[in-house]
């Protein structure tokens, strides 16, 4: 037998307590082969016209809005329908009734395209603080747009970065879905938060004590591996104050979020060769019973996909994680940005 | 603005009552463009020496059992410790306590790979209903070994197959993992079962009428297309006769099963091009309460991998699928083998 070289660390399995799933860790993981040839990471293809640049506006669907809201040419940010949506806004809403045969209701919904920059090689990370912030305060309008259609409940904004990360178009920017249904992921972490806050009278995000854990922090936020992060290398950003929403936020505290969020990518850019990932905001559904207020608190994710996943996570909801979240973050911690 | 092509049918959402999810189904989505140079499908790299050949024993970690028993060099399937593997047999077994604060447990389990075939070249579809109704035969055995260590909890069967479903290595096997906790998404299913029993007298899959969903029968199972399928062309293969763990099969009931499973494997591979894919068996746990026997019920889930997810699926545990699960069925039910 070939000789099985000792892991620094024995497995472990920790249980996400926002999310109430099991992840399991296991160093010895990352150093099994591959008779693949190498997965390429696909790059974009910059002969093909792109409708997101500026110039291209009429080859989208309809903008909702721009910013500035006056601009001509020199638009910033734009916030546009998808064209190929998952969800329809022309569609009636359909209650969905709960029987006990088969159950479906019309896609109801609206699936929109923010574009996070004009030009087309530009990335999140290119911008200063202040127009990551921008882009934040672009979410936040269109979810208060949103929140005002009765039967919306949850909204979903989503960046996939990398084509091995879902995304299709390169040119920078993020998706929002809204839902007529709570989807059950954040049904479960709504739900687990709650009994957290039953059990000790405290929010599970207000009593995090990062240490070793810790990345970095700013006037309003703190950024840290999780406990039992799914993703190797996984990202948190959780507002030191509780707040059930995102949408809650203010333009101070969008640049100060900016700010956080550029070091985080230039940091897992350094580190990391520039992964695909996903950023995700984990946010509360609108008509929120009030009885969860005290135990919901948004945060931000950022997911790198460093290997892809198999039939075990899509059997099971449970990840292997072969790097230890106190080892990614002291990595992390100790990028130095010059 | 470009034209919107009507799509043939509008989005609709449809809630997976085995396990308690909402699908957004949405054919316009399958039109979307992308400007990353189209992902090479990773083929296997033929020169390396595999450890899983016939002749390289010496290279895997220690065989468990091999079929048949007392065979030497002419073995036709062999069990084996996975030399990588996610929880190691060798940790002592620590009962997960519920902490409010930080919960993690050493990662006992056992972690096997199921080596389906001495040559590198052949997959399950080039084998026998005979012998891939073996292979399912030495799945069992194993899992009735592994039932008879206390603490585990469940054994999760899985196969990658093709690089993009995972597989880092190309000779075909299965994985099994042995876990001192019930998985997430397994509770969530038990438990959505059990609802449906207690709504209607009935296990939810002994009451389905598979109907436009039906690909093909056999003696003992039904293979269909689901309802509300996470996959496009996604599959599930069902026992008529009501059982609740995989592990009760009998020989005769393997080899029929293996049949529908050969024929599952040649249509995929006509109609969609051999693609990748994953397999999973969805049993239930060893330890089970007995109020559950009457609601639980097992079966094969064949998951194929057309697309990647981003991250809304991430985010929510909600899947886009561009292909309604009728029209799948109809597209496998015709695919005709010769
Ligand atoms: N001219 C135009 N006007 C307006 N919109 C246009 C457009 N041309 C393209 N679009 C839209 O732009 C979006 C670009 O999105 P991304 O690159 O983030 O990933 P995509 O949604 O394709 O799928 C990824 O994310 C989803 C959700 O997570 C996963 O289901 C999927 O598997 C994964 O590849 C697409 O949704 C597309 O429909
Ligand atoms: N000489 C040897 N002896 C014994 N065993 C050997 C060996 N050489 C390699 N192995 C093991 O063989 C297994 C092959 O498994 P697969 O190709 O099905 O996918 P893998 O487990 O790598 O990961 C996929 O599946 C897992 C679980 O779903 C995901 O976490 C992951 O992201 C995905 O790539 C590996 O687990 C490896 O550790």
């Amino acid at each position: 037998m070939a000789e099985a070289e000792t892991p620094n660390r024995s497995p472990e399995i920790r249980k996400d307590k926002i999310h109430n799933r099991w992840v399991l860790f296991s160093p010895a993981r990352s150093r099994r082969p591959s008779d693949f040839k190498a997965k390429s990471n696909p790059q974009p293809n910059n002969q093909t016209e792109c409708p997101f640049c500026a110039g291209n506006e009429h080859e989208c669907a309809p903008e909702i809005f721009r910013v500035p809201a006056d601009s001509t040419n020199d638009w910033k940010i734009r916030v546009i329908q998808n064209l190929y949506p998952a969800v329809s806004r022309e569609l009636d809403f359909q209650n969905p009734v709960s029987l006990v045969g088969d159950v479906a209701v019309s896609g109801f919904g609206f699936h929109d395209v923010v574009i996070e920059s004009p030009v087309h090689s530009v990335n999140l990370s290119d911008l200063s603080p202040a127009q990551v912030g921008e882009v934040l305060l672009t979410c936040k309008k269109r979810i208060e747009q949103l929140r005002s259609c009765d039967s919306i409940k949850y909204v979903q904004v989503f960046k996939n970065h990398g084509a091995s990360a879902g995304a299709s178009m390169s040119h920078s920017h993020s998706q929002m879905i809204a839902l007529p249904i709570v989807p059950p992921m954040v049904s479960a972490r709504l739900d687990s938060m709650m009994e957290y806050y039953k059990q000790t009278g405290k929010c599970s995000l207000c009593d995090i004590q990062p240490n070793e854990l810790l990345i970095a922090e700013s006037a309003h936020f703190i950024s840290l591996v999780p406990f039992a992060a799914t993703f190797a290398f996984e990202i948190w950003i959780i507002p030191r104050d509780h707040s059930s929403h995102f949408h809650e936020i203010d333009s101070e505290k969008a640049v100060d979020l900016g700010g956080l969020l550029k070091l985080m990518f230039l940091k897992m850019s350094l580190q990391l060769n520039n992964p695909p990932f996903n950023l995700l905001i984990h946010t509360s559904p609108f008509q929120d019973d009030p009885s969860y207020a005290p135990s919901t608190h948004w945060f931000l994710q950022i997911a790198p996909h460093l290997s892809g996943v198999g039939g075990f996570e899509i059997a099971t909801g449970c990840y292997i994680n072969p790097v230890f979240p106190e080892d990614a973050a002291k990595i992390l911690r100790d990028v130095r940005i010059s």
